[in-house]
Protein backbone atom coordinates (compact mmCIF):
# COMPACT_ATOMS: atom_id res chain seq x y z
CA UNK A 1 0.00 0.00 0.00
CA UNK A 2 1.01 3.38 -0.89
CA UNK A 3 1.19 5.47 2.53
CA UNK A 4 2.83 8.87 0.60
CA UNK A 5 0.16 11.52 -0.11
CA UNK A 6 0.13 11.57 -3.93
CA UNK A 7 -0.20 15.60 -3.98
CA UNK A 8 2.98 15.65 -3.68
CA UNK A 9 3.74 14.39 -7.39
CA UNK A 10 0.18 16.52 -8.68
CA UNK A 11 0.53 18.80 -11.02
CA UNK A 12 -2.69 20.19 -10.55
CA UNK A 13 -3.59 21.43 -13.80
CA UNK A 14 -6.17 24.30 -15.95
CA UNK A 15 -5.49 24.41 -18.95
CA UNK A 16 -9.04 24.87 -20.53
CA UNK A 17 -8.50 27.61 -23.35
CA UNK A 18 -11.26 29.59 -21.73
CA UNK A 19 -9.74 29.89 -17.93
CA UNK A 20 -10.07 32.74 -16.50
CA UNK A 21 -8.03 34.77 -13.87
CA UNK A 22 -10.24 33.94 -11.02
CA UNK A 23 -10.01 29.78 -11.89
CA UNK A 24 -6.20 30.68 -11.64
CA UNK A 25 -6.68 32.15 -8.02
CA UNK A 26 -8.45 29.46 -7.11
CA UNK A 27 -6.87 27.03 -8.62
CA UNK A 28 -3.14 28.49 -6.60
CA UNK A 29 -4.71 29.01 -3.63
CA UNK A 30 -5.80 24.57 -3.33
CA UNK A 31 -2.24 24.03 -4.65
CA UNK A 32 -1.15 25.23 -1.60
CA UNK A 33 -3.90 23.94 1.16
CA UNK A 34 -3.53 20.57 -0.85
CA UNK A 35 0.42 20.52 -0.91
CA UNK A 36 0.73 19.75 -4.91
CA UNK A 37 3.76 19.77 -6.72
CA UNK A 38 2.73 22.70 -9.17
CA UNK A 39 -0.09 24.40 -10.62
CA UNK A 40 0.25 24.27 -14.66
CA UNK A 41 -1.62 27.07 -16.11
CA UNK A 42 -1.63 28.94 -19.07
CA UNK A 43 1.24 31.07 -19.83
CA UNK A 44 -1.12 34.30 -19.73
CA UNK A 45 -1.30 33.58 -15.94
CA UNK A 46 2.00 33.06 -15.29
CA UNK A 47 2.70 36.18 -13.33
CA UNK A 48 -0.31 35.82 -11.66
CA UNK A 49 0.47 32.56 -9.99
CA UNK A 50 4.01 33.36 -9.53
CA UNK A 51 2.86 36.03 -7.23
CA UNK A 52 0.37 34.09 -5.59
CA UNK A 53 2.90 31.32 -5.17
CA UNK A 54 5.72 33.47 -4.05
CA UNK A 55 6.55 31.75 -0.51
CA UNK A 56 4.61 28.73 -1.02
CA UNK A 57 6.36 25.21 -2.12
CA UNK A 58 4.22 25.12 -4.83
CA UNK A 59 5.84 25.46 -8.33
CA UNK A 60 4.87 27.29 -11.05
CA UNK A 61 4.37 25.48 -14.84
CA UNK A 62 3.35 25.97 -17.81
CA UNK A 63 3.12 24.80 -21.31
CA UNK A 64 4.83 25.51 -24.76
CA UNK A 65 4.00 24.72 -28.20
CA UNK A 66 1.22 23.72 -27.02
CA UNK A 67 -1.13 21.54 -27.62
CA UNK A 68 -0.24 20.82 -31.11
CA UNK A 69 3.65 20.91 -31.39
CA UNK A 70 4.02 22.76 -34.62
CA UNK A 71 5.34 26.25 -34.33
CA UNK A 72 9.02 26.59 -35.27
CA UNK A 73 11.85 26.14 -32.44
CA UNK A 74 12.31 29.62 -31.99
CA UNK A 75 8.63 29.99 -31.10
CA UNK A 76 9.17 27.33 -28.84
CA UNK A 77 12.45 29.11 -27.22
CA UNK A 78 10.87 32.42 -26.85
CA UNK A 79 7.87 30.89 -25.42
CA UNK A 80 10.03 29.31 -22.99
CA UNK A 81 12.18 32.12 -22.15
CA UNK A 82 9.17 34.77 -22.04
CA UNK A 83 7.41 31.82 -18.92
CA UNK A 84 10.90 31.50 -17.25
CA UNK A 85 11.29 35.39 -16.89
CA UNK A 86 7.85 36.03 -15.69
CA UNK A 87 8.21 32.87 -13.20
CA UNK A 88 7.65 29.74 -14.11
CA UNK A 89 9.88 27.11 -12.89
CA UNK A 90 8.59 24.04 -14.94
CA UNK A 91 7.94 23.74 -18.62
CA UNK A 92 5.55 21.35 -20.38
CA UNK A 93 6.93 21.56 -24.33
CA UNK A 94 5.08 19.75 -27.60
CA UNK A 95 7.40 18.09 -29.48
CA UNK A 96 7.09 18.90 -33.74
CA UNK A 97 5.40 14.85 -34.11
CA UNK A 98 5.40 15.79 -37.76
CA UNK A 99 9.27 15.82 -37.43
CA UNK A 100 9.18 12.79 -35.14
CA UNK A 101 7.17 10.49 -37.46
CA UNK A 102 9.33 11.58 -40.47
CA UNK A 103 12.05 10.25 -38.81
CA UNK A 104 13.31 13.60 -38.02
CA UNK A 105 15.41 12.72 -34.44
CA UNK A 106 17.92 14.74 -34.48
CA UNK A 107 15.84 17.68 -35.29
CA UNK A 108 13.37 16.38 -32.66
CA UNK A 109 16.25 16.30 -29.73
CA UNK A 110 17.82 19.34 -31.04
CA UNK A 111 14.75 21.69 -30.54
CA UNK A 112 14.68 20.05 -26.83
CA UNK A 113 17.85 20.95 -26.55
CA UNK A 114 17.04 24.56 -27.42
CA UNK A 115 14.55 24.56 -25.10
CA UNK A 116 16.02 23.30 -22.22
CA UNK A 117 18.63 25.88 -22.77
CA UNK A 118 16.04 28.29 -22.78
CA UNK A 119 14.89 27.25 -19.87
CA UNK A 120 18.05 27.63 -17.69
CA UNK A 121 16.86 26.52 -14.08
CA UNK A 122 13.60 25.42 -14.90
CA UNK A 123 12.70 21.58 -15.31
CA UNK A 124 11.24 20.68 -19.04
CA UNK A 125 9.07 18.32 -19.24
CA UNK A 126 8.28 16.77 -22.88
CA UNK A 127 5.16 15.78 -24.26
CA UNK A 128 5.78 12.81 -26.76
CA UNK A 129 1.94 12.47 -27.46
CA UNK A 130 1.85 9.25 -27.58
CA UNK A 131 -1.05 8.38 -29.31
CA UNK A 132 0.32 9.03 -32.41
CA UNK A 133 3.70 6.89 -31.97
CA UNK A 134 4.46 3.06 -32.07
CA UNK A 135 6.42 1.46 -29.53
CA UNK A 136 9.59 1.72 -31.13
CA UNK A 137 9.11 5.25 -31.66
CA UNK A 138 7.99 6.16 -28.40
CA UNK A 139 12.04 4.54 -27.19
CA UNK A 140 13.75 6.51 -29.93
CA UNK A 141 12.46 9.72 -28.56
CA UNK A 142 12.39 8.79 -25.04
CA UNK A 143 15.93 8.60 -25.87
CA UNK A 144 16.22 11.73 -27.57
CA UNK A 145 14.29 13.56 -24.39
CA UNK A 146 17.40 12.54 -22.16
CA UNK A 147 20.04 13.10 -24.54
CA UNK A 148 18.66 16.68 -24.83
CA UNK A 149 18.94 17.28 -20.79
CA UNK A 150 14.81 17.37 -19.98
CA UNK A 151 13.88 16.28 -16.45
CA UNK A 152 10.84 14.77 -17.41
CA UNK A 153 9.23 12.98 -20.74
CA UNK A 154 5.52 12.81 -20.47
CA UNK A 155 2.89 10.99 -22.06
CA UNK A 156 0.08 12.88 -23.41
CA UNK A 157 -0.85 16.64 -23.84
CA UNK A 158 -4.86 15.53 -22.75
CA UNK A 159 -6.41 17.60 -26.18
CA UNK A 160 -5.61 14.50 -27.97
CA UNK A 161 -7.01 11.94 -29.29
CA UNK A 162 -5.74 9.64 -26.59
CA UNK A 163 -4.44 10.27 -22.64
CA UNK A 164 -1.78 8.39 -20.65
CA UNK A 165 -1.83 4.63 -20.59
CA UNK A 166 -0.56 2.36 -18.49
CA UNK A 167 1.48 0.94 -21.52
CA UNK A 168 3.01 3.67 -22.25
CA UNK A 169 4.14 4.87 -18.50
CA UNK A 170 5.53 1.49 -18.02
CA UNK A 171 7.30 1.71 -21.71
CA UNK A 172 8.69 4.77 -20.92
CA UNK A 173 9.52 4.29 -17.12
CA UNK A 174 11.94 1.42 -18.40
CA UNK A 175 13.65 3.10 -21.36
CA UNK A 176 14.34 6.24 -18.72
CA UNK A 177 15.14 3.97 -15.78
CA UNK A 178 15.47 6.40 -12.91
CA UNK A 179 17.55 8.65 -14.76
CA UNK A 180 14.88 11.85 -15.49
CA UNK A 181 11.06 11.07 -14.96
CA UNK A 182 8.00 10.32 -16.21
CA UNK A 183 5.00 12.27 -15.99
CA UNK A 184 1.76 10.48 -16.92
CA UNK A 185 -1.06 12.75 -17.96
CA UNK A 186 -4.14 13.20 -19.76
CA UNK A 187 -7.73 11.53 -18.36
CA UNK A 188 -6.28 10.42 -14.70
CA UNK A 189 -9.66 10.98 -12.84
CA UNK A 190 -9.40 9.34 -9.72
CA UNK A 191 -7.12 7.71 -7.03
CA UNK A 192 -7.08 4.21 -8.09
CA UNK A 193 -6.21 5.51 -11.33
CA UNK A 194 -3.43 7.20 -10.58
CA UNK A 195 -2.18 4.71 -8.12
CA UNK A 196 -1.63 2.14 -11.41
CA UNK A 197 -0.06 5.13 -13.12
CA UNK A 198 2.96 5.55 -10.20
CA UNK A 199 2.66 1.66 -9.85
CA UNK A 200 3.35 1.72 -13.33
CA UNK A 201 6.30 3.93 -12.81
CA UNK A 202 5.17 7.55 -13.11
CA UNK A 203 6.90 10.04 -10.56
CA UNK A 204 4.34 12.64 -11.77
CA UNK A 205 1.06 12.53 -12.38
CA UNK A 206 -0.66 15.60 -14.70
CA UNK A 207 -4.71 16.06 -13.69
CA UNK A 208 -7.37 18.44 -13.07
CA UNK A 209 -8.96 16.32 -10.83
CA UNK A 210 -6.55 16.31 -7.78
CA UNK A 211 -8.16 17.42 -5.31
CA UNK A 212 -10.64 14.48 -5.74
CA UNK A 213 -7.67 11.67 -6.30
CA UNK A 214 -6.15 13.40 -3.28
CA UNK A 215 -9.72 13.50 -1.08
CA UNK A 216 -9.99 9.72 -2.27
CA UNK A 217 -6.51 8.74 -1.00
CA UNK A 218 -7.02 10.30 2.21
CA UNK A 219 -10.25 8.07 2.83
CA UNK A 220 -8.67 5.41 1.89
CA UNK A 221 -5.78 5.82 4.24
CA UNK A 222 -8.50 6.45 6.98
CA UNK A 223 -7.65 10.02 7.36
CA UNK B 1 -27.60 30.15 -58.09
CA UNK B 2 -23.78 31.27 -56.93
CA UNK B 3 -21.98 30.62 -60.13
CA UNK B 4 -18.99 31.23 -59.13
CA UNK B 5 -16.59 28.54 -58.32
CA UNK B 6 -16.09 27.89 -54.27
CA UNK B 7 -12.14 27.33 -54.51
CA UNK B 8 -11.65 31.36 -54.95
CA UNK B 9 -12.81 31.76 -50.79
CA UNK B 10 -12.06 28.63 -49.49
CA UNK B 11 -8.36 28.29 -47.54
CA UNK B 12 -7.45 25.14 -47.76
CA UNK B 13 -6.11 23.60 -44.55
CA UNK B 14 -4.11 20.95 -42.93
CA UNK B 15 -3.80 21.73 -39.41
CA UNK B 16 -3.57 17.94 -37.57
CA UNK B 17 -1.11 18.04 -34.59
CA UNK B 18 0.79 14.64 -36.75
CA UNK B 19 0.76 17.21 -40.01
CA UNK B 20 4.13 16.06 -42.29
CA UNK B 21 5.96 17.85 -44.79
CA UNK B 22 5.15 15.41 -47.42
CA UNK B 23 1.38 16.12 -47.04
CA UNK B 24 2.03 20.23 -47.13
CA UNK B 25 3.50 19.74 -50.34
CA UNK B 26 0.41 17.88 -51.59
CA UNK B 27 -1.70 20.36 -50.04
CA UNK B 28 -0.05 23.03 -51.70
CA UNK B 29 -0.25 21.35 -55.14
CA UNK B 30 -3.89 20.73 -54.71
CA UNK B 31 -4.27 24.74 -54.10
CA UNK B 32 -2.52 25.64 -57.18
CA UNK B 33 -4.80 23.17 -59.17
CA UNK B 34 -7.78 24.03 -57.37
CA UNK B 35 -7.17 27.61 -57.10
CA UNK B 36 -7.71 27.69 -53.40
CA UNK B 37 -7.51 31.20 -51.99
CA UNK B 38 -4.64 30.06 -49.35
CA UNK B 39 -3.09 26.80 -47.42
CA UNK B 40 -3.59 27.28 -43.85
CA UNK B 41 -1.16 25.17 -42.35
CA UNK B 42 1.42 24.66 -39.40
CA UNK B 43 3.53 27.52 -38.98
CA UNK B 44 6.77 25.21 -39.28
CA UNK B 45 6.02 24.26 -42.37
CA UNK B 46 5.86 28.79 -43.59
CA UNK B 47 9.10 28.21 -45.69
CA UNK B 48 8.32 24.95 -47.20
CA UNK B 49 4.89 26.20 -48.64
CA UNK B 50 6.30 29.92 -49.11
CA UNK B 51 8.84 27.93 -51.79
CA UNK B 52 6.39 26.03 -52.90
CA UNK B 53 3.90 28.90 -53.72
CA UNK B 54 6.57 31.00 -55.24
CA UNK B 55 4.81 32.54 -57.81
CA UNK B 56 1.45 31.14 -57.67
CA UNK B 57 -1.67 33.12 -56.67
CA UNK B 58 -2.09 30.85 -53.42
CA UNK B 59 -1.64 32.93 -50.58
CA UNK B 60 0.25 31.02 -47.40
CA UNK B 61 -1.51 31.28 -44.57
CA UNK B 62 -1.00 30.03 -40.99
CA UNK B 63 -2.25 30.23 -37.27
CA UNK B 64 -1.02 32.05 -34.11
CA UNK B 65 -1.64 31.60 -30.41
CA UNK B 66 -3.55 28.00 -31.94
CA UNK B 67 -5.65 26.93 -31.02
CA UNK B 68 -6.31 27.96 -27.45
CA UNK B 69 -5.67 31.63 -27.55
CA UNK B 70 -3.86 31.90 -23.69
CA UNK B 71 0.25 32.11 -24.63
CA UNK B 72 1.07 36.19 -23.70
CA UNK B 73 0.99 38.85 -26.22
CA UNK B 74 4.33 39.19 -26.59
CA UNK B 75 4.45 35.55 -28.00
CA UNK B 76 1.56 35.90 -30.42
CA UNK B 77 3.09 39.00 -31.62
CA UNK B 78 6.52 36.93 -32.27
CA UNK B 79 5.01 34.17 -33.50
CA UNK B 80 3.22 36.50 -36.08
CA UNK B 81 6.68 38.67 -37.14
CA UNK B 82 8.36 35.25 -37.50
CA UNK B 83 5.50 33.80 -39.88
CA UNK B 84 5.40 36.91 -41.84
CA UNK B 85 9.31 36.34 -41.98
CA UNK B 86 9.21 33.38 -43.13
CA UNK B 87 6.30 34.15 -46.08
CA UNK B 88 3.05 33.77 -44.60
CA UNK B 89 0.85 36.18 -45.67
CA UNK B 90 -1.95 35.77 -43.75
CA UNK B 91 -2.50 35.02 -40.01
CA UNK B 92 -5.37 33.43 -38.46
CA UNK B 93 -4.76 34.36 -34.40
CA UNK B 94 -7.03 33.31 -31.62
CA UNK B 95 -8.05 35.82 -29.09
CA UNK B 96 -7.52 35.43 -25.64
CA UNK B 97 -10.67 34.04 -24.32
CA UNK B 98 -10.29 34.28 -20.65
CA UNK B 99 -9.81 38.12 -21.35
CA UNK B 100 -12.79 38.40 -23.30
CA UNK B 101 -15.07 35.99 -21.09
CA UNK B 102 -14.18 38.42 -17.97
CA UNK B 103 -15.21 41.51 -20.19
CA UNK B 104 -11.82 43.07 -20.55
CA UNK B 105 -12.40 43.94 -24.15
CA UNK B 106 -9.61 46.56 -24.20
CA UNK B 107 -6.78 44.17 -23.57
CA UNK B 108 -8.43 41.75 -26.53
CA UNK B 109 -8.34 44.90 -28.84
CA UNK B 110 -5.10 45.93 -27.97
CA UNK B 111 -3.17 42.38 -28.43
CA UNK B 112 -4.94 42.00 -31.72
CA UNK B 113 -3.54 45.43 -32.69
CA UNK B 114 -0.57 44.70 -32.06
CA UNK B 115 -0.16 41.42 -34.03
CA UNK B 116 -2.13 43.20 -36.80
CA UNK B 117 1.20 45.95 -36.28
CA UNK B 118 3.35 42.85 -36.25
CA UNK B 119 2.06 41.13 -39.37
CA UNK B 120 2.62 44.27 -41.68
CA UNK B 121 1.04 43.70 -45.02
CA UNK B 122 -0.24 40.12 -44.02
CA UNK B 123 -4.08 39.96 -43.58
CA UNK B 124 -4.85 39.22 -40.04
CA UNK B 125 -8.08 36.83 -39.75
CA UNK B 126 -9.25 36.35 -35.30
CA UNK B 127 -10.68 33.53 -34.27
CA UNK B 128 -13.20 34.56 -31.85
CA UNK B 129 -13.93 30.87 -30.64
CA UNK B 130 -17.50 31.01 -30.70
CA UNK B 131 -19.19 28.37 -29.26
CA UNK B 132 -17.70 29.51 -25.70
CA UNK B 133 -19.65 33.30 -26.51
CA UNK B 134 -23.16 34.51 -25.98
CA UNK B 135 -24.28 36.57 -28.83
CA UNK B 136 -23.88 40.09 -27.07
CA UNK B 137 -20.16 39.13 -26.50
CA UNK B 138 -19.32 38.04 -30.29
CA UNK B 139 -20.55 41.65 -31.56
CA UNK B 140 -18.49 43.13 -28.90
CA UNK B 141 -15.69 41.25 -30.31
CA UNK B 142 -16.25 41.45 -33.82
CA UNK B 143 -15.78 45.17 -33.63
CA UNK B 144 -12.41 45.24 -31.34
CA UNK B 145 -11.23 43.20 -34.56
CA UNK B 146 -12.67 46.19 -36.99
CA UNK B 147 -11.19 48.73 -34.63
CA UNK B 148 -7.70 47.27 -34.04
CA UNK B 149 -7.83 46.67 -37.87
CA UNK B 150 -7.81 42.99 -39.17
CA UNK B 151 -8.97 41.88 -42.09
CA UNK B 152 -10.89 39.32 -41.02
CA UNK B 153 -13.21 38.35 -37.91
CA UNK B 154 -13.54 34.10 -38.00
CA UNK B 155 -15.81 31.53 -36.32
CA UNK B 156 -13.78 28.97 -34.61
CA UNK B 157 -10.61 26.89 -34.52
CA UNK B 158 -12.39 23.83 -35.61
CA UNK B 159 -10.31 22.15 -32.54
CA UNK B 160 -13.05 23.17 -29.76
CA UNK B 161 -16.32 21.87 -29.11
CA UNK B 162 -18.58 23.79 -31.47
CA UNK B 163 -17.28 24.74 -34.87
CA UNK B 164 -19.16 27.45 -37.82
CA UNK B 165 -22.84 27.88 -37.03
CA UNK B 166 -24.86 29.78 -39.82
CA UNK B 167 -26.20 31.76 -37.10
CA UNK B 168 -23.09 32.99 -35.90
CA UNK B 169 -21.87 34.00 -39.51
CA UNK B 170 -25.20 35.71 -39.80
CA UNK B 171 -24.57 37.73 -36.70
CA UNK B 172 -20.68 38.68 -37.34
CA UNK B 173 -21.89 39.02 -41.31
CA UNK B 174 -24.60 42.16 -39.90
CA UNK B 175 -21.74 42.92 -36.78
CA UNK B 176 -19.57 44.24 -39.57
CA UNK B 177 -21.22 45.28 -42.64
CA UNK B 178 -18.95 44.38 -45.09
CA UNK B 179 -16.37 46.35 -43.49
CA UNK B 180 -13.78 43.05 -43.05
CA UNK B 181 -14.87 40.06 -43.95
CA UNK B 182 -15.76 37.12 -41.98
CA UNK B 183 -14.44 33.57 -41.88
CA UNK B 184 -16.37 30.56 -41.06
CA UNK B 185 -14.44 27.80 -40.20
CA UNK B 186 -15.18 24.62 -38.59
CA UNK B 187 -17.29 21.43 -39.52
CA UNK B 188 -17.81 22.76 -43.48
CA UNK B 189 -17.78 19.85 -45.17
CA UNK B 190 -19.44 19.73 -47.95
CA UNK B 191 -20.85 22.18 -51.31
CA UNK B 192 -24.38 22.17 -49.16
CA UNK B 193 -22.99 23.69 -46.31
CA UNK B 194 -20.13 25.86 -47.82
CA UNK B 195 -22.91 27.31 -49.93
CA UNK B 196 -24.94 27.93 -47.10
CA UNK B 197 -22.11 29.84 -45.21
CA UNK B 198 -21.86 31.70 -48.40
CA UNK B 199 -25.47 32.58 -48.17
CA UNK B 200 -25.30 33.67 -44.53
CA UNK B 201 -22.65 35.74 -45.05
CA UNK B 202 -19.16 34.46 -44.73
CA UNK B 203 -16.67 35.69 -47.51
CA UNK B 204 -13.80 33.39 -46.65
CA UNK B 205 -14.11 29.35 -45.59
CA UNK B 206 -11.74 27.56 -43.55
CA UNK B 207 -12.35 23.59 -44.21
CA UNK B 208 -10.16 20.65 -44.85
CA UNK B 209 -12.18 19.13 -47.28
CA UNK B 210 -11.94 22.53 -50.07
CA UNK B 211 -11.53 19.34 -52.89
CA UNK B 212 -14.38 17.53 -52.36
CA UNK B 213 -16.27 20.96 -52.00
CA UNK B 214 -15.50 21.81 -55.12
CA UNK B 215 -15.77 18.87 -56.97
CA UNK B 216 -19.33 18.49 -55.46
CA UNK B 217 -19.76 22.17 -56.88
CA UNK B 218 -18.57 21.44 -60.40
CA UNK B 219 -21.15 18.24 -60.45
CA UNK B 220 -23.76 20.85 -59.26
CA UNK B 221 -22.74 22.92 -62.21
CA UNK B 222 -22.54 20.36 -64.84
CA UNK B 223 -18.86 21.07 -65.47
Amino acid sequence: MILQNPARVIDHTLLKPDASADQVRNLCEEAVEYGFASVCIPSVYVPLATDLLYGSEVAVGTVVGFPLGYVPTAVKVFETAEAVARGASEIDMVIHLGAALAGDHADVEDEIRQVVRAAEKAKVKVILECCYLDDPRKQTLAGCVMNAGAAYVKTSTGFGPGGATLADVALLAQMVAGRIGVKAAGGIRDWEACRQFLAAGATRIGTSAGMSIVDQWRREQGL
